[in-house]
């Protein structure tokens, strides 16, 4: 039985102690939260767990076995650092940390003390996410040539973090989970409508090996909700769309190839041009649905009991802070063109 | 009467064609191709033109007045000179010329002898793009904060063009057209699948003044096709979506408003943010549904014979140039900074 | 204060029951439910609630001002009556009663005793359904025209009730709210693929005064979900869609009106019709999202408090139960007129 | 080849001759209408063709074989008599005739005289109309459950037909040839909002053997236009929108089965019902875009060079005629049941 400490019980932290809860193998011995309506809460609806005011208290205390910290990122390291010095393994939220020397101070840490790190990459949870990891995998489209993703929605205008921090790092985990290879290099451009150096828009290009891009465009400032994610292939191309309930991944059977064997002369004076294209059926996979979050704890339960590395590691977490701080880095020089 | 000839009756010059001849005040009394086949289906629906395999004869003839040349883009310009050489107006296709100087130099030409240039921005005479541009100058919008396009299908692969030559042409002039400003500077990423330096998909951000962001995504990878432009403004923001039949304009009663008038501190201490928020109802205004080229084709008509200077003259098909020059300019030095 | 207690705590029952526990001015006294599953569930939400194994003891408690009745259809009405009976007011799922006969015993009974029934018709008190009550009453849409309503999904397959008991009572209920009117006559087909006499596709009309036509389309064998009514009036016409998160609600400024004043002859040798056409906006007026069940307690207690006649009373269940027997009565005969 | 007469060069007329023109092995001789504006533009565009004002000119010339009857349905009978008689095959719009007595004495005629009829019915050479053939007659959707099809716009209120003869026809010619069998009985409800007699939205109800139960609705009142067909099948269940341009065909993998060999008791017991259900992936096929009437004009000519009988003849125009006079029947009956 691994047992279990919370902190954090605002808008996410529900849902995680619920779903621990509800796994089979981990209890939730434990609460924190400094808001006394927020331990309220927690404890009708966790009437067997402690509920603790002084987060402290979770991170020391000798029947936990493992924390999962859903707090802001500015409060991750110091949390995490702690819980790790205590022995405690931890599920943290995204992004990560607030810098990649946090992060690879916590990575190192935990190597050294033989704990496991599970970063909150919910979406790779998703039915969606690993029907797609699923088809990439079994090379059903083909060689990748792109990852094109829109998440723009009338959203809260924070004041201490930019729509990249708030929004990309869901894209940037999905993309970092499918795509699979280590980015070269970044390209950010975005506008400050309200905030002084807080992008409220902005477009990210990823630069892969061989030739794969990926963009991103995130935007507070959008009308309608657009959660559409487009991945180009060689042999078949598809279409996520998140919103709706039925049909969330269409996979095409069109596209383009190039005829790299073919004699190039003759094509060219035939057709002018050396690619060849195909428009066939289209085909909707049948997705679980199950709540990712649900998927997610468990597989932290099993990587504990079993001993295994998490895919959502703290390398993963690292990676996507990586590249978070490359697109602002990029932002803040004008777009400049950042290796990674 | 103006009497106009057509060059060029490929797959867009009957529709130029077919709309002058049914233009109060025109008639089209020549029509230039090499090809024996398009003379002969353009002889079947204009038999009281003359058909014409030489195109200079169109060029020259003096009882033309105007000559539309709906050819390549890299005929443009040896045409465009030799008719306003030759004394006469012209209506030609989208993109103006293949180069900067070129534009100039026509726009020089066509000043000096007094003679009409109207780039073919078939786009700026929809129902569609004429409510948009009411709607911004009546300031419905307010302030516009971002211009926000997608035009991707699954295209055919050019192998003199990229795909920035071949789709963006529609939304610059648009964006020209709307948001009528100077922009300041373009970035461009993009990746070349097939033909060495023709990007196939690409990505745009345009920098405007007063805090203006254009972005373009132009794909020809794409399974689906998307024509869907987002514009966001202080008070309304709107979504265009050109291929549904109806309702192809929404307007959004919702948006982001900087408070700035207020004192700040209370602000922050109760809500922690410098911002409110407005969500109310959707409207779908009546777009005008007649075809574009009928009314281009008439006010070039009315143009001509009052005198004006055409919204959509070579200074605007210039301007379309000079941006698709400074785009490639980006994407050839890795995504620089183009300053305009 | 009112007392409720809540008998039936399966799908339905723990909204209900939350519900009033939050509502200002109501208490969950007792929850009964004859499954010790459910009462476990019932007891960790409603910790200060007594839970009850025997409903008896629910309808009979003398601390208790109305009892919630959220058990299937075939229990209602011995419920109801010893609810009413022991001087408890009651709210009771929809539909009221299995037969018209009992819906009036327990009316009556309820007048005689002073105590007030609601009857579950949720959708009422959805936004949706609030705005084009609102919508119609000031005269938006004119003289109605049609109903039009699609129900339809891969449903459940019931062996006790046909699709019409099942699906129909949410439409029935939406359109007696909306029209406001006493049907003339019911006619009914449907056919029953899996179980004798019970149809599990059905198409309704449903005549009433002044040409109005209603028509109901459910069906327990459709690939897709489908929620969608339409609503035709003289002077506009409305789409609601329940499926979409946003703009449910579609009000066009598209019609069709008679020329009735209007000298017919020269009307028909101008035009060979005696109507006239509009064509102009769609506009998606902003709808209430609060929870629907959060309303209706809440216009519960207010109808207890202030001793009002709810609108959706025994007398509404009723008129609901006497068409769904119209409806079967006319499956039964074959599709025949069935006046009401 | 095969010289066609066209007689009619309204609004569809211009089709049906472009069509008749471009097909290998005929030629439009004779173009009839007594129209003079109609016979200039069906001179334009068929300027080898004879244009003949008075129609009885086309049914008796000696160089014509076959002629096509694009006129209102009120001169079907008239003119195919006359066509007949004077040796030349038919294609003719549907509906075939205004009566059935009409539609057989035809059909008498032409198998005396060894004459080919077509009747028009556009959609059944529709792509989607052929894969969902397709899908049947491979067995793919299993037995048909029902057929279920919404036809509605806002439509010309027309002071001669009702709603019914008006758009009943397209999904009555469909639905006669995707089920394949004899309906058994009609049904039908409306209400004529503008002119008497002559409903405007209507409900029709066709009962077929084997308990499959086909619906059609049919508005000129509805502000907006659907195209919509569901039907269902034991195996599979599809959704035809003929409103999209692509996907217009989505098959589900979705459906209720009832277990007939099993054992009845246990099961019942287990799940309290006697069906199993499925849902698994969607599938679009591809469907074909070619012109619809292309393809039938070549079916034309085809049945006419191998003395075929066309699947659309007669007897099939027939099939038609009598639904609707059935369907019009019950509505004048206020709904009853119409037997055919």
């Amino acid at each position: 039985m691994i047992n279990i400490g919370v902190i954090g019980y605002g808008y996410w932290g529900p849902n995680v102690a619920r779903n621990f809860q509800e796994t089979a193998g981990a209890r939730v011995v434990a609460i924190g939260d400094s808001d006394d309506g927020a331990l309220k809460r927690a404890s009708q609806r966790h009437p067997d767990s402690r509920m603790v005011k002084n987060y402290r208290e979770v991170l020391k205390a000798p029947d936990i076995d493992a924390v999962a910290i859903v707090t802001p990122v500015s409060t991750h390291f110091e949390m995490a650092m702690e819980a790790l010095d205590n022995g405690k393994h931890i599920f943290i939220e995204k992004p990560f940390t607030a810098s990649s020397p946090q992060a690879q101070a916590l990575i190192e840490l935990a190597d050294r003390r033989g704990l496991k790190i599970m970063v909150d990459h919910t979406f790779l949870f998703t039915g969606a996410v690993q029907k797609m990891k699923e088809l990439i995998g079994e090379g059903v489209l083909g060689d990748l040539y792109y990852f094109d993703s829109i998440r723009v929605n009338l959203g809260l205008i924070q004041k201490d973090v930019n729509v990249v921090w708030d929004l990309a790092p869901h894209d940037l985990s999905i993309m970092d989970h499918l795509i699979a290879k280590d980015p070269v290099a970044v390209m950010a451009t975005g506008v400050a409508h309200f905030h002084n150096d807080l992008e409220d828009v902005a477009y990210i290009t990823v630069y892969f090996p061989d030739n794969v891009i990926a963009h991103l465009n995130v935007n507070w400032l959008s009308p309608v909700k657009i959660r559409t994610t487009l991945i180009g292939g060689q042999k078949k191309m598809l279409v996520w769309n998140d919103l709706v309930s039925d049909e969330k991944i269409r996979v095409y059977d069109k596209g383009v190839e190039g005829l790299e064997g073919v004699q190039q002369e003759s094509l060219e004076a035939a057709h002018g041009r050396r690619v060849s294209y195909r428009s066939g059926d289209m085909w909707a996979p049948k997705v679980n649905q199950v709540e990712a979050l649900k998927g997610e704890a468990a597989y932290f339960v099993d990587c504990l009991e079993k001993n295994l590395t998490p895919e959502n590691d703290g390398r993963a977490g690292l990676r996507v802070v990586r590249m978070l701080e490359a697109i602002v880095h990029s932002l803040k020089q004008g777009g400049a063109l950042v290796r990674i």
